[in-house]
């Protein structure tokens, strides 16, 4: 799903490959569908993953004066981010699950890729990174409790000594929209975090299936981090509510 | 539904009333959801319902230039055409079925508004129309076979003589697209007329029941009207695979 859909944003963007049409001529807006379990359903356009340096949100820039070494851009989409640290001389892999995205991140320039989950590509270890990106949100993919520390023992073993994460995620707390607000309170009446949103992600017929994405505060991040080989070593509030966390590798 | 959006799409806009916001924060585009039974999902940004005369299509000028006399807009939505017509100095009357959006035609300035169905309308038959006028691919409000003759018994009944009906379409078979031939096929099959889009609008929380639009070629149409009052006069095909279409009133 997210492979096709980066792929027709880059065709509008470029003019390069077919693009979405409605009614066979005119251009059609290629718009991610974001559904969550309530019911609640977003649009959203496609075109922010193609993004230039001067259209980033600032706390993107500030992302990337944190990156040190060798790094791993984990849930790299259309290399956004990736192609400019290259571009700045830095080493940059870009991993995804979506070979569609993969393909757009070449084409724009990105060098080194790997397509496969973090888990598969721990398991088999074949690099070691000084510095591990999840940014554009991507802090929700420690999705919560459960899967948080399995995901942060995979990068510890994809870790050089001292290797640090950069991760930008988003505070769902800061919101009196009763929208929201009765959903954190469901949540945890179902024992889940109050921001570990369940969601799925449509594009045309195409769907991904069901999973969890966590916004969560700083003190829950704390709360998840704690026990891990991470340690959460600072936070960039400054665009609230969205933040920038950096996590230090342990011993 | 379609009000709430409406008014969230206006205050992007206009910036008067409360703006949809994401994470509390960051102003988040007003998108329609449209969802079709196969499964396939679309999203439409709304502004495009608060559209000035500048952004138009060009056959919705062209359809302005056919209207005469006291003009109904059925489906006038923010009354982006009923206000630019009585801007011009015609009489004209937007019906909707939706309070939200009457109430946002209303503070754009239009002065004749009705909040019903075109049934109660008709049933009351408080007044008579000259015009009776369909665009944003209001042709789709014919549904289908069942509904078109009843749909136009309707305007017949709120009718002056010589009246007429001025109705934007969109041929659906101008594509080669396998989602849409598909979906036509399966419709045929299934005893519909292959452009009989069954689809429900989604916002938020909130989503229309199922319903029928359609999307018919002239030739469906002429079949479609033929045995009704009304008879097709004249077809527009500049801005194909849309179309106006202009139906008078026989006897």
């Amino acid at each position: 799903m997210f492979g096709e859909m980066i792929r027709d944003a880059y065709a509008v963007r470029t003019g390069v490959g077919p693009r979405p049409l409605a009614g066979g001529r005119v251009p059609r807006p290629v718009i991610e569908v974001i559904e969550r379990d309530d019911g609640l359903i977003n649009g959203a356009p496609a075109d922010h993953y193609l993004d230039e340096p001067e259209d980033w949100q600032p706390h993107d820039h500030r992302a990337l004066r944190l990156c040190r070494g060798h790094v791993l851009d984990i849930g790299v989409g259309a290399g956004r981010i990736a192609v400019e640290l290259q571009r700045r001389g830095m080493a940059v892999t870009g991993l995804d699950t979506s070979p569609g995205a993969i393909d757009i991140a070449r084409r724009r320039g990105l060098r080194d890729t790997v397509v496969t989950t973090i888990d598969a590509y721990a398991a088999g270890a074949p690099a070691r990174y000084d510095t591990f990106l999840l940014l554009g949100n991507n802090l929700g993919l420690l999705e919560g409790p459960e899967r948080a520390p399995v995901f942060l023992a995979a990068l510890a073993r994809l870790a050089n000594p001292g290797a640090r994460i950069v991760a930008q995620g988003t505070d769902p707390y800061r919101t009196t929209d009763p929208v929201h607000v009765t959903y954190h309170r469901r949540n945890r009446e179902r024992g889940r975090l109050g921001g570990q949103l369940r969601l799925r992600l449509r594009y045309r017929l195409l769907a991904t299936t069901w999973f969890d994405y966590l916004n969560c505060s700083i003190g829950e991040l704390a709360e998840l981090v704690s026990g891990t080989r991470w340690r959460l070593v600072s936070i960039d509030e400054e665009d609230r509510p969205y933040y920038l966390a950096v996590l230090e590798l342990t011993g």
